[in-house]
């Protein structure tokens, strides 16, 4: 059983500071996890990641098995080896990515068949399937398949495919069971709680997966359109739920301020592409909130990104620089934007966690909101 | 006048090395100068190149002229502090560009009438207009305006772009000695020899620049698509008349093999965009010749790119990491290729320099050609 302990609880709300176990080394939660989807954190570079304290980052499990693949994978290693990764990763187990990103799905209580959106090659990806890939790849935590349905949805599909993931993630709990890792450590896997915004729906998930007692549990299906209050509703009933002593993972959020949200309600992990998409996209997070690198009043801002944030970028290069790269197209420009948003992600857990530690959540949470929502409307 | 000093000069070639003094630094020559044309080398990041031991660097003031204007050049303080860089720095006066990439360019003995290929702006470039810009970028080192005929050209057109090279060259250098830097440190100003593969024009352009007296002497022109014996003969002939106490600057030059040649005819300084723009198209540089990494020979290939490399990209990633990054196209397979093909340059000229003050300049240079050339007998 994965080894994580909680080392404080808010009084006032339900936001937790622990310490999660691997062999790969300690996570510190609450903790956000960048994305590597395709064994790497889009131009970001893996010491980069250390150097702005990445805790853990993601795989997908969809995406690796494509390209490079699991015999390449197997040969070099694992995924840690492949990539030069000494620290955790996680691998989501690709049912979102099979569901939204690949051709003629068909979905079957056994698993899913699908086209590959690379190659069109035809694969059937059950969940016995999908633990012995995530076994080849090698993350120290590893997710069971599921499927997430999109958002606006009819109950009666929500309800179903509820059923059907928690048929899926018996079988992945089995297999797991009745295999190995293939490399010299110990892998964990998290059951991943459906239901859409249906409270009772959430709740029956939920009370299964705890009946199957997984190493951690997941909270899917949220962030994928639906209005921000009915994301941390249904977050708020699924940690009411969940065992105190694991840990709980918000899947594909969020938003600075989805993290505020959902850490008061519970959730000790995070991954979102938005650092790295934004970033790309001249979108920069800061403590002040979002500015947007291209816009004319940078010209001549010799400041940094965000003067309070201690990244690379940050302690050498001005807003000036960054709009340069951001206007003449140079990588560079992805790069640093990039880095920093990462860092302030990264951060924003930081300090929330010894916020926690220190018994000021609640405080510090206000006062993040307020700050990153007064420069939103200063721009408006 | 420059602070040019020869530590050695090889007994049996004309190979040279020496210490080239500005107020950023010391470069030690021979040397390669990777090519930041827009304030940025392509896909490396400033700490990277120092890293990677980049002594000094190159940007063009055509580009920096449009992009970002001289105008936020002079309020962040100079090119060095808007890009923090803080050694060295070398601009071409971008006459190449004007003529490669402009529209509707109009030569007269005046200067250079062009229409922006950014905006469709119109600009007149004089020789004194272009002594501005660079005092405003503030390289260390800047260029003269030059005129860079095509190959082939008529005798008569080569004859005549001379002439005009030289009018405007003697313009610069009354120019620059009536003007100041802007910045607290010096500028020192290069001519440049032109003449095309003609080896009396190239002695008369060289004649004239060294009456002028210059701090340094550029060889342009070359590379253009003569072939490389012709480039080689042209060099020779131009280093034979030059100056020995100036450096040589052999302008765009070149693949390895080109540098190892016009090293041994007594060039110091050399840039070119091949490591980076190779780099970005997945052609690898290394000791046993170039190879192309999206090779399916390489997708389980545990080994560096180069094992007698020193960057950070073979200390820490294989050529199957690499192979898969570019396959997905990631943005960090660029960055990774890019540092270790710059690192490989600069290493080279590292390691003549070495043999040139250890009397083995020779011995170096047919080793490494032979090297590099058995490998690509391999892949053939």
């Amino acid at each position: 059983m994965l080894d994580f302990k909680l080392l404080k609880r808010d009084a006032r709300t339900k936001a937790r500071a622990g310490l999660l176990q691997t062999d790969h080394g300690t996570v510190r939660t609450p903790v956000f996890m960048p994305v590597g989807t395709r064994g790497s954190v889009k131009a970001v570079e893996q010491r980069e990641l250390l150097e702005i304290n990445a805790q853990i980052i993601l795989g997908n499990t969809y995406h690796l098995f494509q390209r490079p693949g699991v015999e390449v994978l197997r040969n070099l290693g694992g995924l840690h080896s492949f990539i030069s990764w000494p620290r955790p990763m996680l691998t989501d187990s690709g049912g979102f990515q099979i569901l939204s990103l690949s051709e003629l799905r068909k979905l079957t209580k056994d698993g899913v068949e699908f086209r590959s959106h690379i190659d069109g090659a035809y694969h059937f990806f059950t969940p016995e399937k999908i633990i012995e890939v995530e076994r080849q790849i090698g993350a120290d935590i590893i997710m069971v398949l599921d499927e997430c349905p999109p958002y606006p949805a009819e109950r009666d599909y929500i309800a179903k495919s509820v059923e059907l993931t928690h048929g899926w993630a018996m079988r992945c709990k089995e297999s797991f069971l009745n295999s190995n890792p293939l490399y010299n450590y110990n892998q964990y896997l998290f059951g991943i709680v459906q239901g859409g915004t249906h409270l009772d729906l959430r709740e029956k998930s939920a009370m299964q997966l705890i009946d199957a007692d997984f190493d951690g549990y997941a909270i899917g299906g949220l962030a994928v359109g639906e209005p921000a209050e009915e994301m941390y509703r249904a977050t708020n009933h699924v940690t009411d739920i969940l065992p105190e002593d694991r840990p709980r993972y918000l899947m594909g959020v969020g938003t600075p301020e989805n993290l505020l949200e959902a850490v008061e309600r519970g959730v000790d992990m995070f991954d979102c592409v938005m650092p790295t998409r934004n970033g790309r996209n001249a979108q920069i997070f800061t403590s002040n909130g979002v500015l947007n690198i291209k816009n004319a009043i940078y010209k001549f801002d010799e400041s940094p990104l965000d003067p309070s944030c201690d990244c690379h970028t940050c302690k050498n290069y001005s807003r000036a620089y960054l709009r340069h790269l951001f206007n003449v197209g140079e990588i560079l420009g992805l790069q640093l934007a990039s880095l920093h948003n990462l860092r302030f992600f990264i951060s924003l857990m930081e300090q929330m966690r010894l916020a926690i530690i220190e018994d000021r959540f609640v405080e510090y949470k206000e006062e993040m909101l307020a700050k990153m929502d007064k420069k939103k409307k200063e721009e408006i």
